[in-house]
């Protein structure tokens, strides 16, 4: 997106802007003053070809084909991590010897950039078009500590992270055609994770993910009979019942939803409505990490083994809805038990029908009661 | 539902009710002359009770809340099934000592019959009220042979089956708070199974499930637009490009579709438009099963090993859309290679946006070429 620079961000962290040897940018986030110009040496390989969008006629969704991805790594060994610093002998996909926060494209996109003239073709039934997978998948790498997870990193290093999903939905917005923005993090290989080493990713999309579709023509139904965004008036729900809470501070909630999907099911919400994150107040970016680090501890203390979750951060889109849809983070778990997993079967996915095996109360309780 | 009765249905095939102890209702479909009259001789135990209905707000789609089924039961031992005839020292959930088919209420349903007035509150965002989780869930045995599956299963067999889903569609619609009628199957540990004897499930939702909501609409406005409904156009396009095709004969059509969402998804569905299970004919009805069987064994040979999978029938709701929702199955498989599962992670699960790793065309391909 950007050639070679740097760019001064809030709270005096920095971000450095280089390219990998394939021609893709790589940007690290610094909050201290160091000099990233370590040169990626690999050799130039070509990069994967687009893959292409087509149309569910049975319900007018948008179904990317990625079959160029088939080859990609798969839970390589430790010492082949290539989210882990380059050191002698083992040159990953980050050039430099440590960092902090590392942000590039993915080696092997499900969605990327055109690179000419693109539009989303108008829907009609069988007759609609296929197109080029159009939008951007990035890594987000957490920390150069392969060990180490989200819950474990200091706040200094959740803050430069918090930084990045900012930098990146204020750069990413600009791509003209980028409709919706979405950081998110698989943890667990019971979620499918192939690479262990901590990071997120954030997925842009050139159409609008079908939830995203739904939770926007929701939540302008509701801006528009009750005058107030849909978000505020749930934390005030959950903070009036309390039942469900889980966690807060002064900017920040963390809730069981009152009618969560999953057996262990957080959403953490700024109290003060934004559409996304780059609108977040640079004191709401500095306190999220107590409320995410307290989250994610208890989540894990529920049954003392390090729990397998996506957490997906909902926005609002880049051109609708900022005064309706608000920014949440959404933490689902798919462990109902230490032996146990809920599936996604018949019912869920078929139907989209979900079925609860607990309350939110109940597992809001059993979230509140971990002693960190 | 009925009390002890014998009712004739099509092709010579009957069915017959019995009561259970703690008074569910137990059907037996039979391809012949045969007299089903053992006892339940278990003691009454309490049935569990309702579940809830909650909305969730962001989405406007309910959630079912059955904390009660937290105990059921988890991969028993072989001798210990209950889906297995009764035999002298293991009474089952199926007092006879051999059957063909049978169908009886779940034990610890997700969904049950509130047993008196009940109404779907009108949606009012958080204002909505939580009621009873009004439905009705019922299991499929398809046989008393613990170690089948159903790709192995006679042609006899599979048509009682048919004949099964057609009179349990017949029968549940009949439930006044009853809006959508789901038979499915899951099959493998991989997908949450918890019992291993073939059987599948019968939901029946007090709800428009999110997923027919959508193609019900899709579908009306394809109508409105067109004149024809759209499955019919979908098949027409299968038959016609033919790469997708996994099998046919003269009443259905297996393909893989155009947006596939699972490295290996199957489409079946009759050639000729019908809105549901009960409005197939005889004929369709005895022909489904060579279809169905060469689609289940050409899955289990793509890599020589039992295909975990969910066969889910979509049909059009009870009292909407029989012009214009057609009836077919949706076979999806998430195993993608034979070490490797598809999952549903952040994109799919928290966006509803899917990403395949395989063309619909590949993986056909690679399911005709299995050897049958």
């Amino acid at each position: 997106m950007s050639s070679e620079k740097a760019v001064q961000l809030s709270d005096g962290i920095m971000r450095q802007d280089r390219k990998l040897s394939d021609g893709r940018t790589i940007s690290y986030y610094d909050s201290e003053q160091v000099i990233r110009e370590a040169k990626d040496q690999r050799p130039v390989e070509n990069r994967p070809g687009l893959g292409e969008l087509r149309l569910d006629a049975l319900t007018n969704e948008w179904v990317v084909m990625a079959a160029h991805r088939q080859t990609r790594a798969f839970l390589p060994p430790k010492e082949l991590c290539p989210l882990c610093p380059t050191k002698p002998g083992l040159q990953t996909e980050i050039p430099e010897a440590n960092y902090q926060v590392a942000v590039f494209e993915n080696l092997s996109p499900s969605l990327a950039d055109p690179k000419a003239e693109w539009e989303l073709p108008v829907l009609a039934g069988l007759d609609t078009p296929t197109v080029d997978a159009a939008g951007f998948c990035e890594v987000i790498s957490f920390t150069d500590d392969h060990d180490a997870n989200f819950g474990s990193l200091s706040l200094v290093q959740i803050r430069l992270i918090m930084e990045a999903w900012r930098d990146r939905t204020r750069e990413i917005s600009k791509l003209a055609f980028i409709r919706h923005i979405f950081p998110f993090e698989n943890r667990g290989v019971e979620v499918g994770v192939t690479l262990h080493h901590p990071h997120g990713q954030i997925y842009a999309y050139s159409y609008l993910p079908p939830r995203v579709e739904k939770m926007l023509q929701v939540a302008k139904e509701y801006f528009a009979k009750n005058g107030r965004p849909l978000l505020t008036d749930i934390i005030a729900r959950e903070l009036k019942d309390e039942l469900r809470m889980v966690a807060q501070n002064s900017d920040w909630l963390a809730y069981v939803p009152f009618a969560s999907r999953y057996p262990f099911e957080i959403h953490i919400a700024p109290k003060k409505f934004v559409a996304n994150l780059s609108e977040l107040s640079d004191l709401a970016a500095q306190s999220f990490g107590e409320v995410a680090k307290e989250a994610m501890q208890r989540l894990d203390g529920v049954f003392g083994i390090e729990m397998a979750y996506m957490a997906s951060w909902h926005q609002a889109p880049v051109d609708d809805g900022h005064d309706v849809l608000g920014l949440h983070l959404q933490i689902t778990s798919i462990r109902r038990a230490p032996g146990k997993l809920k599936y996604l079967a018949g019912s869920e996915s078929a139907m989209q029908a979900f079925i609860m095996d607990m309350k939110p109360e109940q597992s809001a309780a059993q979230l509140r009661d971990v002693k960190i």
